[in-house]
């Protein structure tokens, strides 16, 4: 295998892993049932923490955001059961698939690309599903560069109708500040390789006690990912699989980093950059593919403008500029770009990814007002 | 978190990465969805061919090989069907019930701890059993020590009961052949961290023509473990979800020393420790776990002489000669030890092993002929 280059990894995940981040999977190997490694879960939980906002122990899965997703699913809901789901796009669909093969009849509440599901009709379906077990919500779509910013009024909209409240934060927990414990989100995902800027493999999930005392008195038909197991082996300081353990000591470094920032800077970092992209882009006459109000800080995503084709785009960027942002997802592929604003997101990353995007934009026979991009980049 | 400190692992894994493996974890981070990363996964997938013994491409998924035996049996199992499940101790006992939890019913055939089952008494099991959806068998059972010897004859019962054959070869594959497509086997799991000597983290699989044909006509309720879109994705050069990028990274630098050395010569090295593993143990006087016929060469399983306890055993050998072996697992648990002969396992390191167990013997009052194991070690 050729050594893969070195690039500015502008993506909706994986980002840019910092060297201490990096650097620190090399450290040595270590017996899993062991006080060493007991030492390293116990870290990486005692600094999760912050990141939910809770008092409860976040539990670390062996596997990709996806996979904490499912296990997300499975732990809580039942065939038979009935859920509601926001789609704001290609993730919120593929969740609602998820449940859908768990065995629950959901009912789903769309939009068109670029906005979420109002509150109200997402709170009607809640109030009009009898028995409801439970609301899940993509926090974030990836697809769509979208938030849905009315997560804190949707957990008491559950609560009232006596349901779970699940939300995928995959591709914002760290961008996004989600205080679990305080809002009543009865369990939160997110992956190591978004906001926190550690390698892909791990998911994060915070469960709440409501949640944890019904998986435990309704275990679920997978193994691997029993969040009941693995609530019990985490109190006695162990994972009931073997954990990839290289992954667990860049996690353990990442969150360090998170908790020297602290979450609320972050938070606002993520806001003052994603800013500056919208911008950015803004100035180059790029129209934006999320709604105004609900704009992703996380996700930017835009339409290529007439006769700019998106592989051209992307390879000209990856190969003369070294950087690398998303493509359209779904139905949306070929149409649109995404560029994530995740992590290790900086000023540099930004302007350097703007300044790249524009020169190829003039390149590729799209004028850009490079006096407006210039304007907003000396701003 | 304080850095873990280096030992000696002697563990049925995780077991110590080489450096060569450890260091190819940090290079750079790269887009799962772009040719960079296609070039790695096809790198990974043509090295993993030798190690199956396979014309196919064999899948990688990004969950410890618990995850792996997961998702073989979600993607062959469904309610109602008929499994016969070889039991020789924990692993296929939780094996058996991974099933059950899918919707299975088992027909488990047992063995006393030690010994597996007779061929005679699975076979006759497979001849039986009306309507038999698969045979799931646990190659090597870590929990004893144990292994199966009759592997290829078992595929052919299976295959003559017209049945799925699936082998849960965690602990054993590349410490031995199956040769999976010759032998029939529809679908064998191995984990990263055991005979290959890489990180934990990532489970391999091989697929059957016939077990891919069913499971794309019957696709699981399980999401992350289809095996039906990693085998789709994997035609693109693709994952269908983030994968663990540092892990393949680690992965294909451990089967490039896989392929320097040459499957053959790895099976024989193991069997030569082994041997030379259960000689030592032999002069110290401890009475080996399981019955010769049935030894195996990848982990190692003795009884504690009377007077020696687990705890602190383990513990003097971990403080002070910087070793780590494994405990007894299931109701074996203070009972036995368990010494892994996998991976980068080496004369050097046997040597140490058996000489500072002799020597932490002597210490616990438990007398050595020091004599005899010095006669072995110098053999």
């Amino acid at each position: 295998m050729d050594y893969p280059p070195n690039k500015l990894l502008m993506l909706p995940g994986p980002t840019n892993v910092p060297d201490r981040v990096r650097h620190a999977m090399i450290r040595s190997m270590v017996n899993h049932r062991s006080e060493t490694f007991t030492r390293v879960l116990r870290s990486v939980t005692d600094k999760s923490r912050p990141l939910f906002q809770t008092e409860r122990d976040p539990l670390v899965l062996t596997a990709s955001g996806t996979g904490g997703v499912e296990a997300a699913v499975w732990n809580i809901v039942r065939p038979g059961d009935r859920v509601v789901v926001p789609v704001a796009g290609e993730f919120g669909s593929r969740l609602a698939e998820v449940i859908e093969l768990a065995g629950a009849e959901t009912t789903r509440v769309t939009s068109e690309p670029g906005t979420v599901p109002s509150l109200e009709s997402v709170e009607e379906a809640v109030r009009k599903v009898r028995g409801l077990k439970a609301v899940y919500v993509v926090h974030n779509e990836t697809s769509a560069g979208t938030n849905v910013p009315y997560i804190e009024r949707l957990a008491k909209a559950a609560a009232d109708a006596g349901a779970f409240f699940v939300v995928d934060a995959i591709s914002s927990l760290g961008g996004y500040a989600l205080p679990v414990d305080r809002w009543g989100i009865d369990i939160c995902v997110t992956g190591s390789q978004k906001c926190l800027a550690a390698p892909p493999g791990l998911a994060l999930l915070s469960v709440s006690k409501k949640a944890a005392d019904f998986i435990k008195g309704n275990p679920p038909r997978v193994r691997y990912f029993d969040l009941g197991r693995q609530i019990d082996f985490l109190a006695h300081g162990e994972t009931p699989f073997t954990p990839a353990i290289p992954l667990y000591y860049a996690l353990d470094e990442a969150l360090s980093w998170l908790i020297e920032e602290g979450l609320e800077v972050r938070v606002e970092r993520h806001a003052r950059h994603a800013k500056s992209l919208y911008s950015l882009l803004g100035a180059m006459g790029v129209r934006l593919l999320a709604d105004e109000r609900v704009r992703s800080n996380t996700v930017v995503a835009g339409y290529y403008p007439q006769g700019v084709d998106d592989k051209v785009f992307r390879q000209k960027l990856n190969d003369e500029q070294d950087i690398v942002i998303g493509a359209g997802v779904g139905n949306l592929k070929g149409k649109v770009f995404r560029v994530g604003c995740m992590g290790d997101i900086s000023a540099s990353h930004v302007n350097r990814t703007a300044a790249a995007m524009a020169l190829t934009f003039q390149k590729m026979g799209y004028p850009v007002d490079l006096k407006a991009v210039s304007a907003v980049l000396a701003s």
